[in-house]
């Protein structure tokens, strides 16, 4: 500690702490909105309680000074100008729609968190060079709408999808107040941000074993989703002999079982997942014909992920050949790997550092909007703990002092960024 | 051929051969009721081309001078009487209605063969000691509703689930001209039947496999069914890392190898089927918390039944502990094993020995009417050939010189049973 206040005392001038107390009532304010009866929040994109929970987000954001609007994509910006008119903005916000049955954190952490930061700056008149603005981007959890829309990857095709609420894309950003005609208005180009922050819960259960205070992300993590159809055919259970199938739930068991030990037979920080099955007819007494399993993998690295789809869709074939079966993979989804801006690590990490906490650097295994805004601009993410790891659940849970400090450290880092000159 | 043919001058009077070419009109006809575009036949028990195939074969029984009725629980029985009234009948026959995408020999090849065998008794003029029934049961494959009306095991419960026809059970039986509410009226008990024979396709690849013209029923198999839910934890797949996993799916693949590798470990002709497959949330991008299974175990021997389930029980144990998950089983459905009549077997065997054809011992391994009548008489099943095993499929085929044989078999063993005391 001592070491940490001599930093402070080098800074010039200290940053003021955020108001703790105010953000955390801030947090069980907005958990209200779309609570369910199991203690989590439902506020799924363009539902009533997305659109409620965001009039009040809006309120303070006026309340902090900032000054909102909602963009042609519906997402929600506050704006703070800065001394420096010519100098493109500083970015920072998350989202405030959650999964169905989430939890009160995912997005609403960096969210309220980004209104706090600009609150303290305002209460202690404190001005920037850069202008700042405190983004809220509608439906992450759906597809990452509202960055997308920014990044300009949101096609006309997917604008007529039907998300979990019932609305399309397009019904949705016009129920938000946003104009789904008019998206080329909200895109922007590189250059026309200066750099974008996301305070963020970790998700998963390494800050919280760890006992590590600060999260600081490598990057976003690729992620690359393949259907995979296995052939056999379907018989009846009780009068083909045993020798005799060709049982493609029994292939896909042996699938399954290769993607777990093929993704954990190297060293890193890689995931692989079989999340869904469905096996046809889907009968007690009918040995399965077809099955359709979901393979996800994830990791920093492009070329590791070929090399492990490499190694499962070979093993897939010897499979094949000993069940009498057959596999095809279809290439459903890929999200390429988003690094985040090592200039920017260097300042969350120094920032931390004057705060006295401690920090770890890794690669985030969820996606996030900063994905989309790192194609146009550097990025920084900074984690906080996720109690037990459980997120996208009613228990998910980040304490308090976890949430503030997490703050604290955002409002350092974006002071800091508007000392620096990244492009 | 020299052997058979001084055989069949052995018996006294030789019985004459049915009409085959008549026989396969019949099935032909009646594939007409429910035809679909594959080529198969849907006719699903209560549907309306159930109940007009029902009146192309009630048009048959007339044809037969059989003299057909309907039962209250909407079974069709066609009757010829005997020349010693005292004598309980003997029945045959088997089933009209299919499995949806079905075939047009499941259950069709012993209900048409059984009133050609009549026809044939008519038409040659030959009496019979006993009463004969040509016996239509109603529902088959949606749970034996027919057979099981008349051994007393058909609910009341039962009789208000929805059947895949979308009627009830009590509607359908009302739709086919039935009376629900008098179903008491077609209970029979012990000694009321003589004998009861069936004549149906293998449904399994063996006897085409290896060339064989009949089999010979051992029994019916028990079929045991249970569901097996296993718990591990939901949670997010991207920042879960992967040695903090309690994923049900990677357990319930473990537990579809292991229930492989038990049944087929030890000699005999058991199987064992994992058939339904449901994981929770089932999300690509969600490890599985939770999953359900289907585990079918089929044997002539119900201590073999237990062995095996307590070595699955075991085992699945075993993978509860290495995978952090629960296993949990709950028996669903128990069809006790159906052992045929030691001596109708041999009058089966005695037939198609007089009509030159090679036979094989087999268990069913396809549940069948013959094993609730097997709870009031003795039994016997006679089965033809399959092509390639295939069965519940458009592709269900049988040879028409196989379905010949195995009516005329059928005939044979009706008229040995006539001369036989077996109670």
């Amino acid at each position: 500690m001592l070491g940490s206040l001599a930093l402070r005392q080098a800074a010039n001038p200290a940053p003021p702490s955020i108001n703790g107390t105010r953000l955390i009532n801030h947090i069980d304010a907005l958990s209200e909105f779309g609570k369910n009866s199991e203690g989590g929040v439902s506020r799924l994109a363009y539902s009533d309680a997305d659109r409620r929970g965001r009039d009040y987000v809006i309120g303070l954001m006026r309340g902090a000074q900032l000054n909102p609007t909602i963009d042609a994509a519906a997402n929600i910006i506050g704006r703070r100008a800065g001394s420096e008119p010519s100098l493109p903005p500083i970015l920072f916000g998350s989202h405030t729609d959650t999964v169905p049955e989430g939890g009160n954190y995912d997005g609403v952490v960096g969210s309220l968190g980004a209104i706090e930061v600009a609150q303290t700056l305002t209460e202690n008149k404190i001005a920037t060079r850069h202008g700042l603005e405190v983004i809220i981007f509608q439906n992450e959890e759906g597809g990452l709408i509202g960055s997308r829309a920014i990044d300009g990857e949101l096609t006309e095709k997917e604008l007529a999808l039907v998300s979990r609420s019932g609305k399309t894309i397009r019904e949705g950003i016009e129920y938000l107040g946003g104009d789904s005609k008019n998206l080329a208005d909200v895109r922007r180009k590189r250059g026309d941000i200066a750099a974008y922050l996301e305070l963020h819960i970790e998700q998963g259960g390494i800050l919280d074993s760890e006992k590590i205070d600060i999260g600081i992300v490598e990057g976003i993590v690729g992620i690359n989703w393949w259907d995979v159809t296995i052939e056999g055919f379907a018989n009846h259970a009780g009068t083909t002999p045993m020798n005799k199938r060709q049982d493609a739930l029994l292939a896909a068991a042996a699938f399954i079982q290769a993607v777990n030990k093929i993704v954990t037979n190297v060293p890193g920080r890689q995931v692989g997942t079989v999340g869904r099955i469905q096996a046809l007819p889907g009968a007690p007494n009918v040995i399965p014909g077809t099955v359709v399993v979901s393979l996800e993998l994830r990791d920093l690295d492009r070329s590791k992920i070929s090399m492990l789809y490499g190694q499962i869709s070979e093993e897939a074939q010897r499979i094949a050949r000993t069940h009498q079966t057959s596999f095809r993979f279809e290439e459903i989804n890929t999200n390429i790997p988003a690094p985040t801006d090592a200039r920017i690590r260097k300042l969350i990490a120094a920032s931390a550092e004057e705060l006295g906490l401690s920090t770890k650097l890794m690669p985030s295994g969820a996606g996030h909007d900063a994905q989309d805004i790192a194609r146009l601009a550097p990025v920084g993410m900074i984690f906080i703990p996720s109690v037990a790891g459980i997120s996208h659940s009613p228990r998910e849970f980040s304490r308090p002092k976890d949430i503030v400090n997490g703050t604290n450290v955002l409002l350092h880092t974006v002071l800091k960024l508007d000392q620096t000159r990244l492009s």
